[in-house]
């Protein structure tokens, strides 16, 4: 079984199969938030400080930061929007790109043992980003497509993780820094959708013992009460074997769903976690 | 894979792995219910058709009957108990006892093809409660312990289980109308609590093919925040097999929680029982 260890500047996390989950804060990202966009555009960095730390109190673990938007220079600014989160929270970084540039400006300036989100299967990805993740010795998330794109054959997918896996060994990067992101696609156009994540994540668990990470709401996408779906399927993810779910830790449920999982697959010992967050929330109710 | 089919005056329901998820409304019990058991003792069923119909408006397609507490007669209430549930949700009931001779006069009363809910494999269980089935045409719940309780192995209770299924068939019952139900401790005082439970449905769905209940609440007996408990593992142990859970239909999130679970194991083709239940919800909170 696979141990990741991402750093920040005050926090490192270990993921692993027996470890509590680790929980991704996603929201860093401008797409479909007008304001964000300005204020990037601007040069003005308050907004991801505050999303960063609003994150951490929420329950995130890690922070994801994404820059790209229409006009925003991802070059730029990724690595000065990685810098302020980072600093801002102590936490582990995961560098949100498709851009081989902005993500190699980014690994300059994060401090830490970031993560680098993400390379796929695809040529072009696999030449220019994977080796970058052995050049600054970063994590990195492997996608489980290529350049035929999504299939929706769950061993084709696995066959791509390998593929990746294979090209990561080659270029000297330890399995545990490798992460795979199995793919989620809705379940309102795709019916198979979920079933066929589910099995990808447990091929990868049970043949490689790698750790998972997956964007588990694009599961809810187009339907209404996206809460109820996205927290069942958290739930079945966790199961099968994701480790590191990338999520939105202010979603109604969603940290609380978690911690639920992961005591009742005995991954909080004396459920320490799962009264804490108890207790944190119970507070803020309460004044 | 088992069929198990119940029938009310109205409804009747199929349940199977293929199948939605069928809910067991538990609420008709007055264990540490003050009222209820009051009302019991004098006599009155309004509180128990009141609770019946408020159950099926909530989403429950079987009805649990329980009249059991000190000073209540369940050989004489739990027939007109059952009767009352029975004519005002037209729905199948669930006869909820451990006194043989109320649930005979029960299963004389009650219109339909109702589930007996209990047996075991305790020998008095499987020579006085195992025959009223074949006799009255009844399904029957199996819980998995004998006289030497509830085993904390799941090898164990799955023996268990073959057992009751042996003796059940040895008097000519149906394999489909047996229903098992693999017991839940709570997680609290249990570390292992959840994943024993899931590891015996496994064995049961895997080995038998057969139909699954559980008490699932159970499982946050003694902890804060029961609700993202209860709903994450009714989550997992739907995935795991159980097709029938005996639970709270007004419990927070619950009915939400199975709707989603179901979409997403592709037991509601075309998402129409988890629209449904969204324009139900959105209507009641709309006015």
């Amino acid at each position: 079984m696979s141990t990741t260890i991402l750093r920040g500047t005050v926090v490192s996390v270990e993921i692993s199969i027996t470890k509590p989950t680790v929980i991704i804060g996603e929201r860093i990202n401008p797409t479909r938030k007008k304001e964000l966009t300005t204020a990037l555009k601007e040069g003005n960095f308050d907004l991801i400080r505050d999303e960063a730390l609003a994150q951490q109190e929420e329950g995130a673990d890690v922070i994801d930061v994404n820059v790209g938007a229409p006009g925003v220079d991802e070059v730029a600014l990724l690595p000065l929007a990685v810098k302020m989160a980072a600093e801002a929270t102590g936490l582990p970084i995961s560098i949100d790109s498709s851009n081989p540039l902005a993500i190699e400006a980014a690994l300059k300036t994060c401090p830490g043992k970031p993560l680098i989100n993400s390379v796929s299967g695809e040529t072009r990805s696999l030449e220019q980003i994977l080796p970058l993740a052995k050049e600054y010795n970063a994590a990195v998330i492997g996608l489980c497509m290529d350049d035929s794109g999504v299939n929706p054959d769950p061993d084709e997918r696995f066959k791509v993780a390998n593929t990746i896996l294979e090209r990561a060994a080659a270029l000297g990067i330890a399995a545990g820094d490798v992460i795979f992101d199995p793919l989620v696609l809705n379940v309102g156009t795709d019916f198979h959708a979920a079933k066929t994540t589910l099995e990808v994540v447990k091929l990868i668990a049970n043949n490689l013992g790698m750790n998972i990470a997956t964007g588990s709401s694009n599961i809810s996408h187009g339907l209404p009460n996206r809460a109820y779906l996205n927290n069942s399927f958290l739930a079945l993810s966790i199961f099968n074997g994701v480790t590191i779910p990338i999520v939105n830790p202010a979603a109604p449920g969603l940290v609380e769903t978690v911690r639920s999982t992961d005591l009742l697959l005995e991954k909080d010992p004396r459920a320490m976690r799962f009264l804490k967050l108890y207790r944190q929330r119970n507070k803020k109710i309460n004044g």
